[in-house]
């Protein structure tokens, strides 16, 4: 008998859908605060950053050197337990996120595909699963915003489904 | 008598040169290590974020609406007192800043320019003196990782000297 395939197709990412795993960072969609005597408008607070009352904020850069094409086989989501993750896109580029509800396990019936806007950011809330990190081209680059420190801030789960993210 | 003009030449920014104001964010400078199955490049901790032990960590985005044209008149400063600012460029894009290091007031010939290359980042720590942000192109985004909270923390100092940003 064929193994049941579950189908992602994504959506694009808003802040409404995806409320609950995280924000969206985009200036767009909040009042501007004016700064710098109006020279810029400001948009502030985009994401909830929380990397507990011991943690350090880390900033860094994710620069792809192997691109992913879609359709894709995703077999396995990881979480951080210890804090939240922001990725913002250097440039205008489209990426394609996977998540699931926070929680000791995964149900592949609650795994939700988005699909980025060009200057759209996301900020996964600490505990949510999320396919790990993909670009669609070489050198697109991420700032990243999460937790530093040496502790342990990573787990893995294998999906035991097959499920197939489609492209957009 | 003609008021004695200090003329300030904006530097390329180096993380050399900036260090005793802050941190240059970029991800050529250090050495990289493999994300997510070597699909990435990551470089981590690329700044010291720092927002006091009761602060929390604000993620914004800044827009230019009015550019700045250079030569320009330099008539104050800034600073934060309870704790850094980082700016990052969300395109390519050059700009420049002006800056002193911490202290109770700003002694002219501590100013220095530099000009960053088109995919720098910077962060003031804590207590640099700043010119605030100017972008020299109207629609420039910079992501902005800084204090937020409620307490006063801007302080402003006027320069009596007459002091001129020269282009670069």
């Amino acid at each position: 008998m064929a193994e049941p395939v579950i189908s992602l197709k994504p959506l694009p990412l808003t802040c409404e859908r995806f409320a609950p795993f995280g924000d969206v960072i985009e200036a767009s969609r909040s009042q501007a605060a004016a700064m710098n005597e109006a020279r810029f408008d400001r948009f502030d607070d985009l994401c909830s950053v929380d990397v507990g009352s011991d943690g350090r904020v880390s900033v860094s850069v994710a620069r792809c050197r192997a691109a992913t094409a879609l359709p894709l086989r995703i077999d396995k989501l990881e979480r951080h337990p210890l804090g939240s993750q922001a990725f913002v896109p250097l440039q205008a580029c489209e990426t394609v996120i996977v998540v699931a509800p926070p929680g000791e396990s995964v149900d592949v019936s609650d795994l939700r595909a988005f699909v980025t806007q060009p200057r759209q950011g996301f900020n996964y809330h600490l505990g949510t699963w999320h396919m790990p990190l993909i670009a669609l081209s070489v050198g697109h680059e991420f700032l990243v915003v999460d937790r530093g420190g040496p502790e342990a801030n990573c787990e893995e789960v294998v999906l035991d489904d097959v499920v197939i993210l489609e492209a957009f």
